[in-house]
């Protein structure tokens, strides 16, 4: 048996190990996230001016979606603000999903989110780890949780 | 005027810099996206055996909701999948979110992931750049988009 592309950080299982031999290593990298809005600047905004992103550029695509992608300061992967109306309205489900960010400061994080209009929505609390974890109300049903190591 | 952590990389306008210069750095980087489910394991099984991602860790919150963590082979990013009936059916609305994932040969990955019952739903396309993108249905509503470039 010669593995065709194994991937010697991952511990598997004897299932995993025959899995990997035969395939070849298809999927690299998590390039973003999409998130789908109906007030593209608002939420362009809200990650930008409150969280402190960077805009890493817009584009539209070949259907007439406007998207904008933005990043944390020490991530590769990308965040993709989408609008698309033509889709319908924007139905976040309830506890559906949420993007989850490192703060160094999260007191100073939530005084100045505030500040903006954005305060905490639940938290800090301890984790048994000893981190602090907090959330925030994005604009339409979105959540986002931070967490101080 | 003396910038407390100036971030050297990102073109600001004035306004920009002058809200970088009095403002700490907070977020750092994405740590994870996570999106919850019904069904764990069948969720789970798509993300490590059809996506080839690795399951990194399990646990279990102090309200008690069962967390899986994966993260895709070139990525630190997370991606953490959640069970938690109580906070009520899984509801994905209409093109609302995904995850973009990129692979080194789409075509290779399609005729895989056909084969284990999760054909694309949408494309091979290729863009304006010359890259190929695809889409595939994960379970329970939500989407995958594939770039290969």
């Amino acid at each position: 048996m010669i593995p065709i592309n194994p991937r010697p950080k991952v511990k598997t299982s004897l299932r995993g190990t025959l899995l990997f031999s035969f395939l070849p290593l298809m999927i690299t990298r998590l390039l973003h996230t999409r998130y789908r809005v109906h007030d593209l600047e608002k939420t362009v905004s809200f990650y930008r001016d409150v969280l402190g992103l960077e805009e890493v550029r817009r584009s539209e695509s070949d259907r007439g979606s406007k998207l904008v992608f933005l990043k944390a300061p020490q991530s590769t992967e990308e965040i993709e603000i989408c609008q698309y109306d033509a889709s319908g309205p924007v139905q976040v489900g309830p506890d559906l999903t949420h993007l989850a960010f490192e703060v160094t400061d999260l007191e100073a994080f939530a005084k100045n989110a505030t500040a903006k209009g954005y305060p905490l929505s639940d938290g800090p609390h301890k984790t048994p780890t000893g981190s602090l974890i907090a959330f925030i109300d994005a604009p339409e049903g979105y959540e986002i949780e931070l967490i101080q190591h």
